[in-house]
């Protein structure tokens, strides 16, 4: 199949004479050579041998002979073909030459140079028209070869997808007469933001929107961690019988230390709140949360203040707590900062407007500000995006 | 580019009442001609136009008409041509038909007849080419796209294996006179094998291998779990100022408990352990563990016998305890299933025969053992695979 041994040349001529010179010339420049003396034989010949190419005589001036070419042709993609006839006829050339003949050779003008120009170009146009093909083949394998990958390692990010999906946490939740919700659309199939809420028990439940740096499947990892770390004090709180409540600065801390204890190296912004449903009072801390949550009760919309070192990187963090009244009627609205990169282009103090003016617009519905903001038809984002909203109604 | 519209045919002819004629014959077929009276206006128009097929005198008979049917064909390769010539030159016919011409025709054999099915089959030709180069470029870019979603996905699970490594133990590690080693291999990136280790004060280690249902990132998130979970017994018993010991039974039902509560609808087997360096005792039990884990003294390999029901299934398991005496020399084996699939072939009695073999001709050393058992070499293992050794040579 390369140029240096492209196979045998098969030779087709009726004359003992005619065969034999072209015999010694092709060997002479050391090509391996099979002779045949018709036509039909040396169809026969060539199916056997199959041949890099055939050099003779076929009879196109018969109608059974550019049949014959045909075939041959057909059946042997990898085989050139040289005609060699006695007679000049246009007609057999024109012919021989669509069908797909590489030459057309008059006997009687045949010499050594004239047959060695001719086999050259001829295996010169077999090599490319093989290499084509070999090149198409190679690109059909390795298609097949990269879709089976991919499918294997998309089945696989689906798997994860579907457990993450699993510790996230109903939308919507009722909890101590508030409504929670969220929505989260991972860049990749795994996200590494993450929203949680549970009840702390009668009048408090505790929510947290979480976004770990990077995005994928390392960072989902750590999303898995956090899961484990807030089970565990929804259950101390579970078990416990007299009213207590729970901090969320020293619960920052926790996650802090506990994450840098894991070594997963990566580091996490996170909102962690308390609302005490008695007292109408939210309890919040903030680890490098971006950008600033807003609360939007009275007509108004208030980022709420707050800032704080992000979690995993720090060995002694610790972390402001802040209290916001409630009114009756409001909506809390957190998202990660992959919110910022399907905003239109502009100032972060440009975007925080926009998002301001959707919180409001959205009036506490989930579902609404999903759509105000084109969450839903959103292909490829560069970085997982998370929502959290919370409100009561009453 | 599609055979119903395959654009303009351009027609080269000095002679007008030829060009005319050929006009006339084409538009009456329905195609678009555009006529120019020469071969070198006619190639600068076909530049310009890009016509569907070149029809016309090209003066091949001087060497500039076949460069210039060469350059055209060159140029322009989505262009057929049909050369049509004044006289039947053989040698010109060959050149034509040699260079890329679809056809040859004689100007005084010409009829509308012959005309139709000449121009017929170079556009089918130039079809076939088309649709050939069309499909490659498809497969080119095709592949293209896979490439960069392999790249994307490959180079998320990767990090994710960067994460998961660091979540493992360092490997050998020394804890109470024990020496520890252990080597996992995923099937994909992401493995849902995990091993750990840790020392529970002066004279207790505690161990596990957990081969969590299925593989990749959605089994790979459950080991972060364990190792949230574990971390967390490791702080308490690291904050205890009495002795005190781990239940390896109580262990198992914690985390049969807490996995259920996370939700993620995996289930896991476990080997865990408790090893007391004072009592010379190992202390263990097992959910749903196979191949049973092997410990090697005294010039004998022992099956650790004990069962138990995989963890994350059923709400109320409990798990058996049970008790080894450890000699001054040892070694403990524990493998995964994983690796069953990577033994000769045969009855699962006969591979548990092969493992033990293996144990006692490793002697404690798991760099022996995972070079017997041919594990640095192995690619595209069915499951993932994790060993886990401990031994003690003093």
């Amino acid at each position: 199949m390369n140029a240096a041994t492209p196979g045998p040349i098969l030779v087709i001529d009726a004359e003992q004479s005619v065969a034999r010179r072209l015999n010694d010339w092709l060997r002479a420049d050391g090509f391996e050579v099979v002779v045949a003396d018709g036509a039909d034989s040396g169809f026969a010949v060539a199916r056997d041998i199959r041949p890099a190419l055939v050099l003779g005589e076929l009879g196109l001036t018969l109608a059974s002979g550019s049949q014959l070419l045909r075939s041959l042709l057909h059946e042997l993609p990898d085989t050139s073909v040289i005609v060699v006839t006695e007679t000049a006829s246009l007609d057999e050339a024109v012919t021989a030459l669509q069908e797909g003949a590489s030459d057309f050779l008059i006997k009687s003008l045949l010499n050594e140079d004239i047959l060695r120009v001719s086999v050259q170009r001829a295996m010169e146009r077999r090599n490319l028209r093989l290499e084509n093909r070999h090149y198409r083949e190679m690109l059909e394998q390795t298609n097949e070869r990269l879709q089976h990958s991919l499918q294997l390692l998309e089945h696989d990010q689906r798997a994860g997808r579907q457990v993450q999906n699993r510790l996230l946490p109903p939308t919507p939740h009722e909890s101590n007469g508030l409504t929670l919700c969220h929505f989260t659309l991972p860049s990749l199939y795994l996200s590494g933001d993450f929203v949680d809420y549970f009840s702390l028990g009668p009048g408090r439940t505790a929510f947290y929107l979480a976004d770990v740096s990077g995005h994928g499947a390392s960072s989902a990892f750590v999303t898995v961690f956090l899961k484990a770390l807030t089970n565990r004090i929804r259950r101390q709180f579970e078990k416990r019988t007299k009213v207590s409540t729970l901090s969320p600065g020293r619960m920052l801390q926790t996650m802090n230390d506990e994450l840098r204890e894991l070594g997963t190296g990566k580091h996490l912004a996170v909102f962690f709140g308390v609302i005490d449903t008695n007292a109408d009072v939210l309890n919040y801390a903030i680890a490098a949360h971006y950008p600033p949550p807003m609360l939007y009760q009275d007509g108004e919309v208030t980022q709420l203040p707050g800032q704080g070192l992000p979690l995993g990187l720090f060995p002694e963090a610790r972390f402001d707590e802040h209290q916001v009244s409630l009114s009756r009627r409001f909506s809390l609205l957190a998202l990660s900062d992959g919110i910022l990169e399907v905003l239109p282009a502009g100032e972060l103090a440009a975007k925080e407007a926009v998002l301001r003016a959707e919180a409001a617009a959205a009036g506490g519905e989930l579902d609404v500000l999903v759509e105000r903001l084109g969450l839903q038809e959103v292909r490829d984002v560069p970085d997982d995006i998370a929502l959290l909203m919370i409100k009561r109604d009453e």
